[in-house]
Order: structure tokens, then C-alpha cells, then sequence
């Protein structure tokens, strides 16, 4: 038996965290965890083998429905940054990403975070995600 | 019977959506909802006597252990912005603020939100909030 | 005489500095200085009568073709900001913004801005500005 | 003979634009160009041997004294972005950086910069860069 978890396709986003990003705290400022998981995504789209970029000029748009972050361990100016992202849920109306974000020298978990998203069309109405993307997907869960 | 929802604080942060706080999709990027909660923070401490700042400076910082948005409808630039902003639970460890975000000219509500903090002294590490301000927040509280 | 210094309408907008905007310095990043003085176009466009989205929408963006700012004194987190607007120069084509950014409880001045804008159509060619807009800056200019 | 400009030390920043660092018109927000002159900062200094945290740490933090940036070509969501960085002036006080930021798939130049820094203490005082870090971006100057 094998656990879902462990089947899930894995993107992995790499950078440094920019000194724009620190507040007066001296850590990372807490919002910018979810620019970071924006980045996964992208890079998710990516792994799979599309541009997010040509699903928009497609119409159709991700619209974000929630987001969720757990802070646990406060990242600092120049650490070295990994953001894994899975889509843990997928339909063709709906996909729901997860994210790590952690330190990629230490391994330490930074938090953790999940985002569910609606495929809108440019007028702003919920529509179905092309079929083209969503096999895409579907195939690289598949294929882990 | 008065329901616990209608004796809370509410305090009340109004501003106008920023043309930098716009994404390529024409609407409010979805981090800046953490901004605007944030925004909500400050304001619902003076709103109870004390300045955040001040509160740092007794070497009391808030941390955020984590934070959840549910975007409902998509503010745009220029659109008047209303945060209203609530405490709902707070010990000396641990305070869980909310936030109702709304276009504060049509009434329509835009996302809610919740942010869990955890009291950190400038080392790092897990202190208690001082006394004098879990005071004020519960004065607030009881009083409204 | 008078200079022309004197007769230029300015705009005034203030906010509060967002704990968002600070750094690991303690101060605020400077790069929100650029999103202040946009803050601060968008308030001088309604200082003399029409909103900048509806200069958007009537097919007209002002690109930005150069921006600088002079940092004199650190602004920090809660410090009431008050910008100051003018137009230094406007033609059909080309406008020129100036700045300047104080501490609207002291009056220290903590920069000094300027940003040059060039009409560009909806096709991201440049377009001459629509002439009602034009007319309300120059009318503005001239009755201040 | 060789013109000053070819002999300067020139460090190198890739990344990708961010869906986050996009306005609703499309592009990058004008902002953001500074965000990335930043990163290209804190790449100079390590191509020279150093990490600029390490010279806060020493009580050394290069507070921004003036920026200009002209901006030539949008850069777009998920462009490739290359920031290369120069030192064009430096003394014990005050460091002058210029930048050129291009899309590295086509080569064209999106925007040109220039920083001017001045060393201050912990204390926000002006006081002068630390030898060690004047002599190795003196050194890296020399050896280009």
C-alpha cells in the first residue's frame, strides 16, 4: 500500500528572500508567504509542461477562493528559500495547491500553506479550466 | 439574550485600494489582504488606547502563527476599502483577531479573514503580552 | 510677482506608514516611497475633477518613463505620511509629476520626488493624453 | 586604450518576474524596478566576497540617499529578468551603484538605475563603510 502523499507530484521553487520582503521584526513579512506559494504554483504549472501565462490567454484565470498559512519558523533576509507545491485537490472547475515553504540550507520547515482556486473567464464569471491543462495535470500526478 | 457576536469591539480601518496593490488580472493581488488585516490590527489597538508600536517597543512582539483569507469579491484600484476588524479570542499568550473586508460604498462584502498571534520577545522566543495591554483589549471588549 | 512656485495647484494625501512598508532597518523600505507619489497622482487626477480609472478606461495609461527620489529623513511604521502633489509640466503627450513626501505631524520633509509620464494607448503605443483631462489640469493650474 | 566602463567589476541577478510585482495594466508595476536593483545589490557584494548582512551586522547599514530609474521597455509576467550591477563610485561613505535591467531570453533593456547609498550606524548616524568591505570592492574593481 502506498499513501497518497507520497504518489503527488512535487514542484520545487528555489530563491533567496529579498531584503524588500523583511519588516521591522527583522524577519520576512508574514503576506510575503503567499507571493512565495504564487511562485510555486507558477513553477508548478511549469513542471507539468504549460506556461500559467498561455492558460490566461486562454481566459482562463485562477482566481484565488482561499489561502492558508501556517507560520512556523520565521525566514530572514538572504536564507535560501524551497517552496514545494503539490495540487492536492483537481477538478475542472476548482484545484487546490499545498506548499512548504522551507529553508533550503537547513531543511528547517518555514510554514506551510494552501491555496484553493476557481478558473474564471475574463469576465470575471466562473467557467471550467481547458481541458488541455487539466489532463496536463492530471498526467504528471499520475506519473509520480 | 445578546449573542456574543454583536458585544464584540469593532474597530474600523478605511482607505482606498492602491494601483500598486493590482495585479495583470485587474483586481486586488490576493497577498494584500494580509496588508489590509495588518492595517485592521493597528487601528483596533488604538481603538482600545495603545499603539502597537508602543507595544514593541516594551519588547513585546505579536507574531503571526498563522492566517486564513476567504475571497469573496474582488476589490479593485480606487475602490473605498472598509476593514472592520474584531478580536475573538485572547489570553496572555495568544490573541485571534478578525477581519471583515468590504467595499465600504456598496456594502459588499470582498473576503474575511482570521490571523492567529503569538506573543514573541526580541529574542525570539514566546513571552507573555504584558499585562496593561491585555487590560485595555479586555476593557474593550466589556465594554462595547 | 509672484513665482511660479506659488501658483501651482498641489494635491494633499494622507495615510499612515503600513507596518508592511518597513524593513530590517526599522524604516520604511525605500521603494514605497514610488507607491506613495503614485497614491499621490491618483489624488491630484480628483483634486481637479476626474478619477485616473476613467482615464483608463477612455483607452489613455500614463506610463511611467522615468522616476527619482531624494530619501532625507527615515519614515517609520505609523508615522502619519502627508504627500504633496504638482504638476511640474503637462503637454498632450508628456506630464510631469513632483513630490513632496513630509511627516505630517512635524513637518520634516522625508523626500522629495519627481516622475515623468508619457500617454500610451491600450496597445502600449503611445497616444496623446484625451483633451478633457488636459483642459482639467491646465484649468486647475491656472486657477490655483 | 580602454574606456573606464568596460573595466568595471559587473555583477550578474536572474530571476523571473513575479505574477505579485504586476499591475493592472499589465506590466511591471514601476515600483518593483527597485525591489530588483536591490537584489542586484546584494548579489554585487557577494560577487566581491562578502554578504551585505554581514555588514549590518558590523553596524554598517547603506541607507539609500537618492534612486532614479528610466524606464524604457515594460517587463512582463514570467520574463526572464537579468539585473547587472556596477559600483560607479566609492568611498568611505558614500557608494554609488548603477544597473541595467534587460529580459535575458531577447536582450532588450527594460529599465536603467542608479543608487546612491551613504553608510549609517545602528544609531542613524552617518559614519564610514568598515575597511574590510571597501577594500574588497576596491579589489574587485581592479581585477575586472
Amino acid at each position: 500500500m502506498t499513501s497518497a502523499k507520497q504518489i503527488l507530484h512535487t514542484s520545487e521553487t528555489r530563491f533567496r528572500a529579498r531584503y524588500s520582503e523583511t519588516d521591522k521584526m527583522g524577519v520576512i513579512y508574514y503576506a510575503n508567504y503567499l507571493v512565495w506559494m504564487e511562485m510555486g504554483r507558477t513553477d508548478y504549472c511549469k513542471s507539468v509542461g504549460f506556461d500559467y501565462r498561455d492558460m490566461e490567454l486562454d481566459g482562463a484565470n485562477m482566481a484565488v477562493a482561499e489561502a492558508t498559512c501556517r507560520y512556523i519558523t520565521p525566514a530572514r533576509y538572504d536564507d535560501e528559500i524551497l517552496v514545494r507545491t503539490q495540487v492536492e485537490r483537481l477538478n475542472r472547475r476548482l484545484i487546490t495547491f499545498t506548499y512548504v515553504v522551507s529553508n533550503d540550507q537547513t531543511g528547517t520547515v518555514l510554514a506551510e500553506g494552501r491555496t484553493v482556486h476557481i478558473a474564471m473567464g475574463n469576465d470575471g464569471k466562473s467557467r471550467s479550466i481547458p481541458q488541455r491543462y487539466v489532463q496536463l495535470m492530471k498526467a504528471a500526478a499520475l506519473s509520480s
